[in-house]
């Protein structure tokens, strides 16, 4: 940190974008803070395997993160452990606020705070939220051995959680409001032909139901044939695609419909000394391997920023 | 490959880029074939240990590329150890040709052929080459040990290159064209105050001298103070940037003035079905995580376009 308390560059989250961007930020000397944010490592902390990121054919994806944690703690990148609950973006140096009353000013700022899971906004989901309503099947799968189950979504998500669910269960049924799916070829593969699964196409939940402790029913409306059927079922989880975190920057940054950051040469946002990263950026590939490339990109261009501040 | 001998994709190179794009493309089931080109694995081939590789601290350029291919394997990726020597992306399906009179037709190509040094193109340059001239310090410079040697250029790579020779002797001269460097703040860190560097500003080598075996001296324009002198030594390393490898494509494809190829929507070129990653098509960046994070988008948006044209 400079004399005036200032720091030079703040990252706010802390998974593949955030902390990529925070290994090259600190070799470069810029000293950068990463305030860590509610899911510290972001979205892969909670898968388990994943066979994606380039260089390691298999590689539990709490693993990967705490690699690249270990890197950018290498080179001297601080950590705070704590969530932005405020920003202001107006000024300069830019203000950031944390929910343990910390107060930071910074010259530049990486936003890289991902992506979070959406929610059905049925009756019962959030009565039910932790109680067999689940948008990770990796957390919380093995609580449903040999249990009915039913994953909602048609994408790779809910693809992965179908597969994962697996291990535990043969009664998955897979609920999509399409009439196809929208998962790569790969992994619709993997499910499309399984007898442990079923589909259940143009539908979608529309209330569930339980004892108030535990999930025992679903209520699935089908919008081909307009009737509603009833459907036993111990746990929903639900893969229907992701919100970028993007509130707290909602009234001072351009973004668009979905509530993504829009961004302009590569990394930067409507204001000039503030870039983004990674998935709250990105609705379109939304991969580690391209989140740590635009990290990467984002503490480049933001060093090129810094130094023609300085000049 | 499909029933009509027509491949789905082929990626042309095989650095980071191409083989991300791989591991993602034969994942996908795209069953891909990789054409690796002079230098299979790219630029990092020529590198020793590498620092900014996300999640590995410390890994040695060829070993992470070995990981990369070995990875693409996994899934089923084929290789060509050979070099394409035409390509016809004017027709479709696209037409490849190789130096081994491999003729090889793809719905869909991503090129990442990457990037090569440039050269000084100066008296004597040609004639010394693998005599003393050199653009890899890596490669060649454990045969000057204790001896004086040139390094040519500012930015990062003649840096490093400089860093690198150190291990070998004490006698190194870096020749600058600028009044300043322009290599990042850590890597000039490591050089402008060492004792063992001497740094010529302002100024070129126009011409290489030796005696038809060697390198012995060479001459160095001044253009401040508009003066020749000479200066002793045995090898001259030349680090003054890269040249995109588009030679193949330039009457078919948009390029910039500096021969990358332009891309819209992240890694589309001027032709439908033909997409870049990489350094052929990145001026800014060029860092090994990012054009892995580029090979994986240009793979998913190929796997879009062909899925599209099967419907």
């Amino acid at each position: 940190m400079k004399k005036d308390n200032i720091r030079d560059l703040t990252i706010i989250g802390s998974g593949p974008a955030g902390l990529s961007a925070a290994i090259y930020a600190s070799r470069a000397n810029l000293e950068p803070l990463v305030i860590e944010g509610k899911e510290p490592g972001g979205q892969l902390m909670s898968t388990s395997y994943i066979e994606n990121w380039p260089g390691n054919e298999k590689i539990l994806g709490p693993e990967l993160m705490s690699n690249l944690k270990k890197h950018a703690k290498s080179f001297g990148t601080e950590f705070l452990a704590q969530s932005v609950v405020k920003v202001n973006l107006l000024e300069k140096p830019f203000i950031i606020n944390t929910d343990n009353k910390h107060e930071i000013k910074s010259r530049a700022i990486i936003i890289a705070t991902g992506a979070n899971p959406k929610k059905l906004g049925c009756k019962g989901e959030d009565e039910y939220w932790g109680k067999g309503v689940s948008s990770c099947a990796v957390c919380d799968g093995a609580l449903f051995k040999d249990k009915e189950i039913v994953i909602v979504g048609g994408g790779d998500s809910a693809m992965e959680n179908a597969s994962f669910m697996k291990n535990f269960t043969n009664k998955i049924t897979i609920i999509h409001i399409l009439p196809e799916l929208t998962a790569s070829y790969s992994m619709q593969k993997k499910i499309i032909n399984d007898p442990k699964i079923k589909i259940i196409y143009n539908s979608s939940v529309c209330e569930i139901k339980g004892n108030s402790h535990q999930v025992s029913s679903i209520s699935i409306m089908n919008y081909k044939t307009q009737t509603i059927s009833e459907l036993q079922t111990n746990a929903v989880f639900i893969a229907i695609g992701l919100i970028p975190s993007t509130k707290l920057f909602k009234d001072q940054l351009e973004l668009t419909e979905y509530g993504h950051i829009i961004l302009k040469n590569n990394t930067e946002t409507s204001i000039k000394g503030v870039f983004a990263a990674g998935d709250v950026a990105d609705a379109k590939y939304r991969q580690a391997i391209t989140s740590a490339g635009s990290g990467c990109a984002a503490s480049l261009d933001a060093e090129r920023y810094l130094k023609n501040l300085e000049d």
